[in-house]
């Protein structure tokens, strides 16, 4: 997914410089530590020795290593996962560049203060919770009862999902890893290429794939649908080898595109033809701004062989505070008959604990009334960000895709890198995008620019674009 | 870990009632569920099925199941978790005795208020993310770096552990298992038996162990380290055959008893010799009253050997507002000198995406010199519930563990069943407490009791305590 500069660069996220051989660190190269001289004591009935710390070792002492193998599945894992290395170019420039007016449409985090009716819960709840009587431990591990109501009456009324098919995340990237536990090794995923790279990089750490392929630019066993605009975005299914989880993101990140009611339709007739299970993510559906399904469980027969992660991220501007939600329905069965909500509740309630009391409060002012016309408010600003980009790059004379059901826009460079075309747009208009390339192979050529970002630093993108490329 | 009746009963949990057939739910046994009535229309190049929802399904209809089987780590899981299963019991004993006044001395929740200098930071960061100035997006994964910092000073001063060994969680207990992710599904664990259930549930979910073997009331490939009041509470390592991960919880829960220097010195010598990683659990450091090391890292030798999870929920009242950290020294490396660190830093960026910022704020007021003090208060106050429930089961003639260095109190009830135990306490007296054999077959005659609780609560339960076994 990036070049092997980028790959042996990514080491340096702790901020540590380890020249590399191979895929691991040799022991000299690690950094100097104290190493400690034994001596042989007596205490009690056995001998045993004490280590007593003497010294920094000379520069040639080999470092202890334990006899712990690392995971082979993390030692397939090429890079850095993709947002830390753009953070850590980004870093980079402005280092190169310091007084440089970076402008990032990058990583697609959220920059409008969070509505005062959702804030001012939270900030309710945390008072609460220094009285007596406002005062909670530990609350339920699938989430406070009201919000799981509440999120099951605002977004799947009429559709039969119930307040206890919900449960509560601290975000979906989260769940997502929390889903792969929960199915497994023994599995095979598909995803839409390109995709949001949790999907692929969460299966690989769960041991589900084969080893990347560098002429390929995939792992063994993975199911990469091409989504292009020849295909309007929508994998040809008929060529797709049975998956047994089938991971589909709309409206899509990176590609901005929603898939529509009658493409959604084949996507479930698919899985219940081969018995598959869709993840679907749902993380942008108040973007779309057409017909669209807004959730998988529109489409009939969706409630046999669909789960669907969300969140309040790109709604409220939750990024760093941290909140979503992920449905189960109780219709979800394994080949054996055993719910698939049964064995993700223990997963929830074994390596998960809840999200923040004080979070789900906010989530709650969320769905209030106001919340939600203060939701709306904040999506409808990013909306019109993405006009300003679709009409920008449309008037340069490029292929624009995405942007009216979602705050990314998706333009072609044909015949580009995408990290070359990144890393140009990056030193002569100091603006950070997301190479398209990094959301997988079918990415390659294209660049993802998102549409979270002040409106003055949108119109001024706007304008140094319109002069790069004019 | 429970009786068969336990077990059975454990597929209430997500409220449904299913019968059950060996491990998996029989089909028919499902809840009714719409059905879906196919015709073929035509539509584009290609025929494909149509669902439509025609009604709800006479009861001999067999539901529809996926192709997907159900992991089979999963199916190795024994009846609910612990904690889970005991709030199932405690409800049902308050249906059976509406009028009870039930005290829990149970799952170790927190019930004193939050220090309000601790709210009310959260409270203005919550605030300040309404604002334009104040707003901020998505964090670091590892957490804030002035927490980070303020962590390693307080808690690691002088240990050689730096800010950035730090990774800010959302509680231990979600570390636990993304350490697992971490090791992966080829390691061995050990673990002190009675231990938190996390450990040993968490390796059976990633695929570490073997069956569980109802004979031992073990899992396979899974060394459980015996701690009873014979060996002090401190494993006979010489009978212990090599780990790779050695899980070490001092103080422990839930016998209350914390590793004396020279037993910690023992362990990380161990580890050394073997070359095993320790994962060691601190959450309840703050209560230890002797000269007992407060972490790990005060042994020499350790940085080498051990990483280390801790909590602010038994601290400052957090079991529900969840932050914690783990520590993981650049100096552990695996067999082939790789940092470990590295690749939960990996771990932390892909199936996590850092604390919520509000929480964090929260954490860094309960690092301020107000906040530590409020927070010794707090745990003071617990300290004093713990002497109460000592004097008690001492004055009845008990053997009882734990307490002095720990918020739980461990109380030997020779010759009888935990669960049994358990059952008549709930049943004459409303308390409810933890049947020790759920922390593993070392637990089983044993019950604990947490010191969590209103101070005339723990009178209250001494009362009654005193007029069952008097």
């Amino acid at each position: 997914m990036m070049s092997p500069a980028i790959a042996a660069s990514s080491f340096s996220v702790l901020g540590q410089d380890y020249s590399l051989a191979g895929r691991s660190v040799h022991p000299s190269a690690s950094p100097p530590r104290r190493f400690y001289k034994s001596h042989k004591i007596s205490r009690g009935s056995r001998k045993f020795n004490v280590l007593n710390c003497v010294a920094t070792p000379p520069a040639e002492t080999k470092a202890y290593t334990t006899k712990v193998y690392r995971n082979a599945n993390m030692e397939k894992l090429r890079a850095g996962y993709l947002f830390p290395e753009i953070a850590r170019r980004r870093a980079a420039h402005i280092t190169k560049y310091p007084d440089a007016q970076v402008i990032s449409l990058g990583i697609g985090d959220t920059t409008e203060p969070i509505p005062e009716v959702i804030t001012s819960s939270m900030a309710m709840k945390a008072h609460a919770l220094s009285t007596v009587e406002g005062y909670s431990g530990y609350g339920a591990e699938q989430g406070d009862k009201q919000l799981r109501a509440s999120i099951a009456s605002t977004y799947y009324c009429d559709l039969g999902i119930k307040e206890d098919d919900i449960f509560v995340s601290d975000g979906a990237k989260c769940d997502i890893s929390r889903l792969q536990l929960l199915f497994g090794a023994n599995v095979k995923i598909a995803v839409q290429d390109p995709s949001y790279p949790a999907y692929v990089d969460s299966s690989v750490i769960m041991g589900q794939t084969g080893l990347f392929q560098k002429d390929f630019e995939k792992y063994g066993n993975i199911e990469y649908m091409r989504c292009t605009p020849e295909n309007d975005f929508f994998p040809n299914l008929s060529t797709v080898s049975r998956p047994d989880i089938i991971f589909f993101c709309s409206p899509n990140n990176p590609t901005g595109s929603a898939a529509s009611r009658d493409q959604l339709t084949k996507l479930v007739q698919f899985a219940r033809e081969i018995g598959s299970i869709i993840i679907y993510d749902s993380a942008y559906a108040m973007y779309i701004s057409d017909d669209s399904p807004r959730t998988i469980f529109e489409i009939p027969g969706a409630k046999e062989v669909a789960l669907e992660i969300s969140s309040f991220s790109k709604y409220a501007g939750f990024t760093g505070v941290r909140l979503g939600w992920t449905v189960v329905p109780k219709e979800l069965l394994f080949s054996d008959g055993f719910p698939v909500a049964k064995d993700f509740n223990r997963i929830v309630s074994t390596s998960f604990n809840g999200a923040s009391n004080v979070v789900q409060a906010g989530g709650l002012a969320c769905l209030s009334p106001e919340g939600l016309r203060a939701m709306k408010d904040v999506v409808s600003f990013y909306q019109e960000n993405t006009n300003i980009l679709v009409d920008t790059f449309t008037s340069l004379g490029f292929n624009v895709y995405g942007g009216s059901n979602a705050p990314y826009v998706w333009v072609h460079f044909p015949g580009r890198s995408s990290w070359e075309v990144f890393a140009e747009i990056l030193e002569k208009t100091h603006l950070v995008t997301t190479p398209g390339s990094g959301f997988g192979p079918g990415g390659e050529g294209f660049i993802r620019i998102s549409a979270f970002s002040h409106r003055e630093n949108v119109l001024e993108a706007s304008r140094r674009l319109k002069h790069l490329f004019k």
